[in-house]
């Protein structure tokens, strides 16, 4: 719910994604779309008792919660500055607590549909303080 | 101008991306995303003389490029099926004409703004009749 | 069957590949290769019931799919060019259908011999109009 | 002067490195080897100005800068833990400059070898703290 | 000359590559195939004088460059077997400088078209072995 | 046991690593390290039934045996040279032999840590050699 209320409220006038060139563009949806891509992989291996099925899910599963940690960090080694870090004390916390949920301890390693739904409202949040930083 | 009042007129309730589970997430904000870093790129290359900084300005293009033909390739193949192609006759045209622009005769063989503005054109009439077949 | 003929018919002096430059080199034969390993992983699944080997099959095989799916959008985008499309108005279903063969509702998909042996014929399709565009 | 001391000094009987299973095996090595290569790196570049020496080594400078990303961002996120952080409150910021580093701020934007120093004293900060925290 | 000959003598019935399934399917085509690519763009560089071509040629030929040795290391490792060793006791040395001339020593570090040729001739060399061990 | 004696033994002055400048920085460390996850990745199979980690730590064990074998690939073809060669006769089998236990009939294809053993053996044996001609 909060996810396209924050779009609608912050204008995406900035499509904006990442390179170290860098580009300056930066966009917190790349980490999103992973991870909606996460969420729809558990949920279809719930739902999905085929063992080949399944084999390949935990596969692309790995691949995506490891593009999610990528995204992520991107964003906080090459986006965000030391003014952000004072502005927003917590967001070093948040951004590890949401990588180490896209990884072993989270959707690695579970195809939790809750795990990865807590994953993507750590991510709103984050993307909250960047939309926020951009104004 | 017409990307975001797209945006606006579609509501971006989807989210998606893509994998070849497949998750069911598809979005060509990611090809777009690319593609906006492939125009900054140039800007940046034309206003900049230092060869070092053109020599990685040249690298990070050429992957960034590419990233969009992934992007775009997907979308092609994985989403569109022949449904659509039936409804949208100039669908494999256009598909093929912006992934060519994403290649050795578009923003990777050159540093030209207006070469990756044309891409992301091309990216937006896609990105239209995307959003046309969700409805 | 039909393969070694061709080959015999049309000889292969060019020896090709791709890259972006481009150098000039294709050769449809990089996608069959491929092909012909994500054809004798499923015959070597399908003739062992051991779950680590099955799932080091599924794993490679996702993997060599994908393959396939890159080296025939390369001929796709980099290779062909308007001239041969009007040529071969079958040209672009021809090429979605064999990357769709190559994805989630082909090998990736399943691991069977006989789906291999699909994309295997689509490709043999492509590289017939390949060699005949370069005489 | 001050790496192999503290090796001397803290026995190096866990050889190790990573992986998101997790294996349990991690080593601040890792990103120290990238980083001692891309010193390397500046150094050949500032002793040759033949152009296609100095494309060739900005070319591997900016893919061994973002193995030193990787690998620092893999100690983060999955080694280091919460009572870490709370043990050595710099750990954060520590990881966050010293990723930088490895950036475009850093040694992907300069061939500068003091950059490369620095970036190597950063790493042996952390790889300190690392040991520390494996007794 | 000798390669086009050399396949009309030997049919190529086995279209082959590589996993480490293993598959079973390995081809020195593979390497060929890259190293032709190499070629064509020491020639392209050779005829252009452009910086961005050349940036762009530089950075292309030491990925086909590295593809050259994944593809040799592969027959080296997965394909040939203690006998094919013992029968040919000069394959260590030929996989080894083959690799050597697409590494810094070779295509790699130069754009000069007789380094590529060498390379070019080390792989029939050694595809003449590997088809006649196929027999 | 032999491992940590030898590093003792010969100073580990030279933090190594490698890449194709060449930057002049090998260490066999790197390979090491990764057979080491990979030993760690066999305990934890053999000691967890669940499938969903097991499909995990074979997806990974194959993923960390391909970097051993990368690794020892490079100190073959870019570190040792002809004298080498001479000096060790044994050099060549030695690494083929420990790249074929990474692959299919070692690491990849088993989850027996015994396997993992040989191949640490084998490392250590290449180490020691190499550690003998930096000498």
């Amino acid at each position: 719910m909060f996810k396209p209320l924050m779009k609608r409220l912050i204008p995406n006038v900035h499509v904006s994604a990442h390179c170290d060139l860098p580009c300056g563009v930066y966009d917190p949806a790349q980490a999103r779309i992973e991870a909606e891509s996460v969420k729809a992989i558990c949920d279809k291996y719930q739902a999905n008792e085929d063992p080949e099925f399944r084999a390949r899910a935990l596969m692309i599963k790995e691949q995506r919660s490891n593009l999610v940690k990528e995204h992520l960090w991107v964003l906080w080694t090459d986006y965000f500055k030391p003014p952000h870090f004072e502005a927003y004390p917590q967001l070093h916390t948040l951004v590890n607590e949401a990588t180490k949920l896209a990884g072993a301890a989270g959707t690695k390693g579970q195809a939790d549909p809750d795990v990865a739904n807590e994953l993507l409202a750590k991510i709103d949040e984050i993307a909250k303080i960047f939309w926020e930083t951009k104004k």
